[in-house]
């Protein structure tokens, strides 16, 4: 099993315009989301990039881009069905191989020198498997990721065989249905906004976008859950961090993760605490 | 003296794309940066708004406008002949009146609840004359902006009779030129992006674009210092902050100096010390 195609989706109403917001990287140099992104999937072996856009954004897209224009594959979701039909509309440009998806609205950075998404290919080929990157999440932050129920794989500390998948689960579903046993208590595996998948995921997205029709609302993780009881599926615990620019103050917070991560660190540090001192202490605000 | 017009230029090279970056204001709503340029020249009373684009522009700053597109008029600037051009290029917008003139690559941020564009035209409103807002700025600066040389009007603190104008000065030239009788040492005042300017620019502009030709190159501040000898052109210092998004980190520090100032600014506050906390204080980076 060798990864080669990555499937990022980026057609959601509110997060269409953020791939184009642009960030200084960890490397220091001024990049497009999307171009953050983009790279993050070619750091993992990556060669070719379908995004999933909605008709017209793929000018601006293209544009902001940069050096890996060449890469992209632009795939139209005409009617907004949900995030797994978004999915789906990456069929055709995917084929009968498994992919790496990332969505468009996360970033991500990671401790070491090997990429988040780099460690779940490395994993997926190694395990011939669709697997799913999930973090350690505290029991408030529920209501915004979807989770997973399971087990871990015995002998492995990081690896787990799923089999539940719910999406934005209430405390008490996440009680009874996603204990996972050994994890520190009031924490549940959720998604890290990554994932490498079998095409048998598109069958089932299939049958989920005609069970639904015109109402849309398609989730990912009701097709995830489907999977778990087809095939083997696991969850690779990443120790690293996301951050979801699509929330307020999403950007901000990612910008100075990046900062503080790279090159820059020492620049972006003395900025921050001028600007603290000049005007974050004032007491008269 | 009443100023209803503003321009704001946008069409430099590196800045076309700053404009449509996403950030959060001080009120907490989510903005495009040209809406909050858009929305300190309405607080000054402005009613219309030239913006001079890069021609192809116009599509995607109109979509960032929001609610204000309705009051954007959209001037081409063909070829870049320089930052002087892209004003002169407003000249059938503005017409005969005084207007106000905004960089599409600031934001300001004041102390208090009068807006810094506010201050500005209440004083050229009051004096009927043209009038730069400036800001004592340290000598090490001086590479980025354009200063002033003049003196101040007798019995007031914050304003000055402009005299000289010099683009991007020397140490040398500053001193010899720029000194300010009365301002700290060495601090010259140096132009905050915000100006009211009489149409008699437009004349002085049009003779230097004619000079330079296909060299273009052409500065405001040459245009400023030859205004100066012709009518009464005075100096608004400002006490307040500008921030150039277009240097690197320009947007974050402009993101995090609205958030601190704004009603975000104890959920700001809270993000940051995280941050700090779990990345930036680790001696192991």
């Amino acid at each position: 099993m060798k990864i080669t195609k990555a499937v990022i989706t980026a057609a959601g109403r509110k997060q269409r315009t953020l791939p184009l917001q642009t960030l200084i990287d960890r490397d220091g140099a001024e990049k497009s989301v999307l171009g953050i992104i983009v790279e993050e999937a070619l750091r993992a072996g990556v060669e070719e990039i379908g995004v999933v856009v909605h008709p017209g954004d793929e000018t601006a897209y293209a544009a902001v881009a940069g050096d890996h224009a060449g890469r992209l594959h632009f795939v139209y979701q005409e009617t907004p069905l949900g995030y797994g039909h978004a999915v789906y509309c990456a069929q055709s440009f995917v084929g009968a191989d498994p992919f790496l998806h990332l969505v468009g609205d996360h970033l991500y950075v990671s401790r070491g020198e090997t990429g988040c998404a780099r460690q779940l290919v490395e994993m997926a080929e190694a395990e011939a498997s669709a697997v799913s990157a999930v973090h350690a999440t505290r029991e408030s932050l529920l209501p915004y990721y979807g989770a997973i129920g399971g087990r871990r794989v015995t002998g492995r500390s990081n690896l787990y065989r799923v089999e539940t998948v719910i999406e934005k689960p209430t405390p008490t579903e996440a009680e009874q249905r996603l204990i996972v046993p050994g994890l520190r208590a009031g924490h549940y595996l959720c998604f890290f906004g990554m994932h490498v998948l079998t095409p048998a995921i598109f069958d089932i997205l299939d049958q989920h976008i005609k069970a639904r029709g015109k109402q849309g609302g398609v989730t990912l993780s009701a097709a995830l859950a489907e999977l778990a009881k087809h095939e083997q599926y696991l969850a690779l615990e990443i120790q690293d961090w996301r951050y979801d620019v699509g929330v307020k103050y999403g950007l901000l917070t990612a910008q100075l993760a990046l900062a503080l991560s790279g090159q820059d660190r020492d620049e972006v540090l003395s900025k921050l605490l001028e600007l603290l001192a000049v005007r974050g202490l004032r007491a008269d605000k």
